[in-house]
């Protein structure tokens, strides 16, 4: 597959300013930009990282064609010099990264950008919308598979997905996060997320019966026969004749069928009653697939009544995370270095005290409970700063101090990896499996309080001692009057 | 800008039911398929059509590569005499469409695919994504627009599209149905739709002063200069500031400011303020932008407290349609031919009576009021059908058929054009200048009763006698029992 350069998807102030600090001569002045969010997708007690294979394919190809160049040129609004440096373009910036499959939580920095002023202001709005909309959709789907307590969940949805990256990425994001696998074959080719999927109406409607084109189904496929038994009557027609498709093509052949699949009507009444003539019929390994517009709160509806499902379809619901399309990240100036080199703090002073920025280049640590491995707080630091696990840590919120925790038998683990060294790419993203792997672990690592769906408890991100006094100097010395 | 191929971006049943066709024999049958959606986004009054241009990209470029091919060939689930059929694919259906910018309403036809059951079949995944998100991003931008009362808005939602695909091709939708421009640089390139944009708070910080900042930006940009004031304090610091960089930057160089941006706070309450400070300093040439989580709603209270607002920008509301993420359009079989080319009607049956499709190969009509040139309803017929406006037309409601309407002196205009024949695109997508102009006047030509945000009218869309006589009997033989 040809990929699209993506490098001119910007927001067109990214070059009004590039060019900007190209001219006033601080295009090349050294600044630490981080991405963060400042509130948890439905409600819930945490969101699940993803996009960071995507940010970093971007970030490698940065680089404007001729063509670019000429167009920028036509807006007659940019130097001559600037247009050169765009054309000899090389990346040259530090990035660390949470990596994907993580559990993460409002105001920690997830994406530190370090470099040229130009070039790391350039990279933002990218940046922004590549880890945002996988991040909403992992953490929904992460949200969906739970609802489906062990049982498999699919992603259905590319019909439905914002444009043709949403379909391919929503689909990688959602298996990362929890999902089996996804209809969209893209998605499996490219990254090896199972693709699964059996026949629409259409295909009963293009035989002249529905037992014929159950029939021609299982014929086709012996060892995938799904068929979907809802186009005209569910328990009258559907599932007799797909019991009969069983007995007459799979049984002779040896074979047994897969499942059958509901998409409409009352699925949990449905799935009972087919459950029991499935089992009568000597089909109790056949499953039963749901889908139609479920979500995480249908399905925990659905399992409380009892529903006979084994595997759900879920489409719009989680490839748009339609009850909360919008994943709210953002890209905020925090440090810039001087000439020798120091860092000097910048803040980004706000009436809304919630959007009130935390200055300096960091670094995040998560610390866990020895005993059980459970995640207690994440502790937002200076880059450089040490946790030492073998003294007691004290925790206290950032906003009301005299909250304070002091911590003990604990292990401590940076969450930010270095992914970029001076431009070059230095992380090697993980295969779908592993992240899959490794993002189960880390929900299993927190406290079941967080994983509520209303009201979860909320997780504790501090600073540390050193962070915080720096921003409450800065605070204080400035008077927004 | 390469571009990615989307052929293997479908669902994985539209491959099994593709290669069951084909082991059927049935492969190369000739079949209809509709698309059509069932309600209209956000409650509204009508949909935009949006996206034919994209659906005709993804048509034309439909290839399996060797690589595609060996991928299915792993499945172990697709004959070869397919795959061989895959790897000398030639699109050969007949496609219509309705043109991008036109008004359209639920049930009726937006795009026919006639052809090979294989074909028409494999193309639903991205007929419907490409549609389905364009639709809703036009509708919505209509929407947006219409709340503006003639003030330009701009549409800044980049970085929190869902996907790079959503960006680039929402931005276009959005232009289309009635935005000014967009943020985004690369739709621009691409497409000619404006792209827009001065600064972000990063740039403030970037200076020791706000004023240094402000000056900064006019020498760069004196003909574009647009300052965003809101980085410490609109009305203390941000404004003062502003207009002592116009006095100071601009006069002597002989230039006028553009404007002056609000990105946060009681934007209403600060535009005032800001329009009365401008206006007594002198700049009363100098507009008010402002942004931050806008839409319509928000739009219509600003304006209706008297804000004095030039330009909307608009961001996350609008690229994801964040009140309503979801577009339903649906893509169903509605006939095949026999041996002799006869077309058979197909009709697919539910017990949800909003979900029974409407059979056979079809036109829509819209028929205008000749006085006026507003459209009185839209009639959706036999293709071949025809509407003599000479003759008093007879509308009748197709579910309760005793409401009804004899129209006189109108005119009658085919909405499905011709997009495909045999394969070959035979239309060529107009600009989307020309189409901003066109959706423009489709939209005039509704009564103002459908263009309310709530309640509206709903808009008669009827069937034709013909078709609906061949629609009952069909429902009458089914017995859904």
């Amino acid at each position: 597959m040809n990929k699209d350069n993506l490098t001119m998807l910007t927001d067109f102030y990214e070059i009004t300013m590039a060019n900007g600090f190209f001219n006033e001569g601080i295009g090349d002045k050294i600044v630490y930009f981080d991405m963060f969010f400042r509130t948890i997708p439905d409600g819930g007690g945490y969101a699940v990282m993803a996009g960071v294979e995507q940010m970093i394919e971007y970030l490698e190809d940065l680089s404007f064609t001729d063509e670019d160049i000429e167009y920028l040129r036509g807006k007659n609004m940019f130097s001559e010099g600037f247009l050169e440096y765009l054309r000899k373009f090389e990346f040259k910036c530090d990035v660390w990264s949470v990596p994907e499959g993580t559990p993460v939580f409002p105001g920690e920095p997830l994406v530190i950008v370090r470099g040229p002023a130009i070039q790391a202001q350039f990279v933002e709005t990218m940046i922004l919308l590549t880890v945002n909309f996988q991040t909403m959709i992992a953490t929904k789907a992460n949200r969906i598979a739970r609802a489906a307590e062990g049982r498999a969940v699919m992603e259905f949805g590319a019909r439905r997905a914002q444009g043709a990256y949403a379909a391919i990425y929503g689909a990688r994001a959602a298996y990362i996060a929890g999902c089996s696998g996804t209809s969209n074959v893209l998605t499996d080719k490219k990254y090896g997320v199972p693709a699964l999927g059996t026949m629409a109406h259409s295909w009963v409607q293009m035989f002249d019966t529905e037992l014929e084109a159950f029939k021609a189904y299982a014929r086709n496929y012996p060892d995938d026969t799904t068929l979907l038994i809802d186009t005209y009557n569910v328990l009258r027609s559907g599932l007799p004749n797909a019991i009969r498709t069983f007995d007459e093509v799979l049984k002779p052949m040896g074979k047994r069928p897969k499942g059958v699949r509901i998409d409409s009507g009352d699925i949990t009444y449905l799935s009972k009653k087919c459950r029991a003539m499935l089992d009568a019929a000597g089909y109790s390994d056949c499953g039963i697939v749901a889908s139609n517009s479920l979500d995480e709160y249908i399905i925990r509806d659905m399992l409380i009544q009892g529903a006979e499902i084994d595997l759900f379809g879920v489409g719009e619901r989680l490839i748009t995370s339609r009850s909360n399309p919008v994943m709210g990240g953002v890209y905020k100036l925090a440090a810039v270095e001087d000439d020798k080199g120091n860092i000097i703090p910048k803040i980004k002073i706000s009436e809304n005290v919630a959007k009130i920025t935390t200055p300096c280049f960091k670094q995040v640590y998560r610390l866990y409970d020895s005993d059980t491995s459970k995640a207690i707080a994440d502790v937002v630091t200076l880059h450089d700063e040490k946790i030492d696990p073998s003294e007691p840590y004290e925790l206290f919120d950032p906003e009301f101090t005299w909250k304070r925790k002091r911590v003990t038998g604990f292990f401590a683990r940076p969450l930010l990896k270095r992914i970029f060294r001076k431009g070059k790419c230095v992380y090697e993203s993980p295969s779908v499996e592993v992240l899959r792997e490794y993002c189960s672990m880390q929900v299993d690592g927190l406290w079941e309080e967080l994983k509520r769906f209303e009201n979860p408890h909320k997780y504790y991100v501090d600073l540390s001692e050193k962070l915080w006094t720096i921003k409450n100097d800065m605070l204080r010395t400035y008077t927004v009057d």
